[in-house]
């Protein structure tokens, strides 16, 4: 494995605490464990652990939590896993998206689909899509991706789409949309916080779409003593209502 | 989009019921909506709708959970999509299983990382690795993979994977093992049913792993009506605990 | 202690399953552990164990369960116990409830205010009533409680209630006549099954009450296997949304 | 209903935000809403609103999560309240419970057998028995309770209880001890905060009894905007894993 660098993007582990921090010489980076410098990670191969701090090469999961800048509430690993897996995505596949907030989910997207697929991904804020380029180019993933600053009640030139996803405030307002540029056996999903935002959004699927699922998921986490097992106190409530119909 | 032909597997829609299917002439196939018979679905375009029964191309998702033969208790698409991010899968990625169960979390490796990376499946059971390998070839997800029938307790000859990932009884017993074969900056991933498992992977791990992470994830489906949104009288409460480390 | 006698009702519990009884002599009760007779039941004492079959006198949560006769859809004692709290129940209060229901509810407001309080119960279905008192008689809760057959929406004579409760499908309408009825320190409890109706209760309870709260409650049970201890695979997803406000 | 005054305990309520205080002439108190008087609150009917800030008689909630000091991890009503109904509380029962700790449990026990039961609570530790008492006192709960500072180990004198609670480190110690003193139709909690302490407790409670169950209670917040509803960001994981049995 290759020896870190500067400039590489690291992720340090101290005990339970991540953090993802970029090389650059003569800088320190403080952890929970104490601080380590540029200069002791340099050279290092990831997986070394030096002063209690582990160094590693920063995981997808590492990047979207520690990594981006956020402009927008991000959806996070936990939803986005089942997205990928509800939108049945697969190396090839050419993907919608919008918005696109600050490029987590696109991140999640371009890697489930590459080498050989492509995202369109359309927001009408320019400022969020500067934003996420430059997240995507920091960590890689600016490849097999366009970028469209549109609303995208003006129209979508491209068609054919195997899969969509819509993370917007009014997604009812395309759902019709979304069923003339899909491939007639793709996917959609579509993320809303509120139960007000689910019914809408219910109404209009079913007259376009069936096989329809509102889903939510609660993830909790351990403590990890073994001889005290028991979950952690505080855990998250809510992140948003998944929606996916075909 | 290709017309369905004889020999295809097919998922039919009814309302809120999904059947995988092998498209046979002369069958008929019984529905919540009604029958359907083979003839009616050839030469139909994926996505259409006849009699008000869907007809789709199977996702992943549709194969996992209606389609393979299950030998052993499968991993559910709600673990396997966190598995896939906490162990940070990506194309070209060289992955290593045990057991390999029915191959339904087999299918989710091979997609996440093709079509580059391979999947090294260990399991002693020979039965269950036909099993799988016909579970994997009558899907397409036969490609990308090398099944061994071994016990991994009398070693493994390859090294350097990218993730490892141990459905077993007793991973504690393999915990030493897993580092020496993972490369140093590599993702581990364990699932157990029971906390006196979980209690004694994590003692075990703690000795060669950090960043260790338990977790359980609950999905809560809800009913569909737009005017009556509330979530199913009944969910799954427990399928196994997640363990991470890397 | 009391020895058992024709007429009683009685528990049993047959290793993981209770079973509500009515003693009468020559009949026989069959359970997951075999049959037992009347005979066999009559003269033991509560919490003997015959043939690995427990005896016990049933408490409230088994005459919920297993022992009313259900005309409505009951509230679970999970929620059921939430509510006492919340609603401050202490003996002496003076407690409204519409609508009545199967009268389990009934049985878990008798309960808390006793020996002094009232609980006033008011259904418009007659034949809902007819069955509530018969369930409160047959295990001995028909005391501290008057029966109102008639709907609200024609008023309500007593006031100054000291806590309230609405299991009615459409709440929003009795919110200010509940104002009224209760003593301004006083708290109000409703149960609704869908968001939809959250929504338009909330709408209504913040012109009128404050303190406003809205709760689900989810419970999971476990395996009692202490070596592999683990929830059971399928629980309780949803039953309703607990709203309180003062 | 009597009017507030000088020395009397009042919850004040400012939007979400609850306070309990104690009434002295003279004092102001800070609320989200702003400041409130000693002596615009004296004279007040509770249920009054006074500058946005409601004005009400502590309920035993209040009392338990605002009101009493702390001297140990509290038991928080979504469990207290499980808890009364499970061990099936009755007026006039006589019930066990060890530890005190700081009281929280105590008031609710005494509230649910009031006016004519009697609890009987154990703490080894008279600092926290002293400060329970004051609890108790200051909300006027020290009532049908007697304090026995002795550690449990050492032998119970009464007997024939009618329920027993046990919230201590190593219950599975006093599994025997229970059974002893517990009518034989009666009902034994306990709660535990790690899975371990599950484990060990199962194995020797299935020795001297039976109906045993093991809970998780989970209760979600919602954000009380109608337009808008959704749960809380964050909920609690975990307090406690409840143990019941007969």
């Amino acid at each position: 494995m290759d020896k870190i660098k500067e400039g590489d993007y690291i992720t340090l582990v101290a005990t339970d605490k991540r953090y993802l921090i970029h090389i650059i010489r003569g800088r320190m980076y403080n952890t929970k464990n104490g601080s380590i410098s540029a200069e002791d990670i340099i050279n290092k191969i990831p997986g070394e652990i030096v002063n209690n701090i582990g160094i590693f090469k920063p995981t997808i999961e590492d990047i979207i939590m520690y990594g981006i800048k956020r402009k927008t509430q991000i959806i996070y690993p936990k939803e986005a896993s089942l997205i990928q897996i509800k939108l049945n995505l697969q190396n090839g596949m050419k993907v919608f998206e919008c918005g696109t907030g600050s490029g987590a989910m696109s991140i999640f997207f371009i890697n489930a689909i590459s080498p050989d697929g492509i995202l369109y991904t359309y927001d009408r804020e320019i400022s969020f899509q500067e934003n996420a380029k430059e997240n995507l180019k920091r960590f890689g993933f600016y490849k097999n991706v366009k970028f469209i600053s549109k609303d995208i009640n003006e129209g979508i030139e491209e068609k054919d789409f195997d899969a969509a996803f819509l993370d917007v405030k009014e997604p009812w307002k395309y759902i019709e949309l979304m069923k003339n540029v899909l491939k007639p056996s793709s996917n959609l999903g579509i993320i809303v916080p509120t139960t007000n935002q689910v019914s809408r959004t219910l109404k209009e699927l079913k007259k376009y779409f069936i096989d329809i699922e509102v889903i939510e998921i609660l993830t909790r986490k351990y403590k990890i003593n073994p001889d005290r097992l028991r979950p952690e106190d505080i855990m998250v409530g809510h992140t948003g209502y998944l929606i996916f119909a075909r």
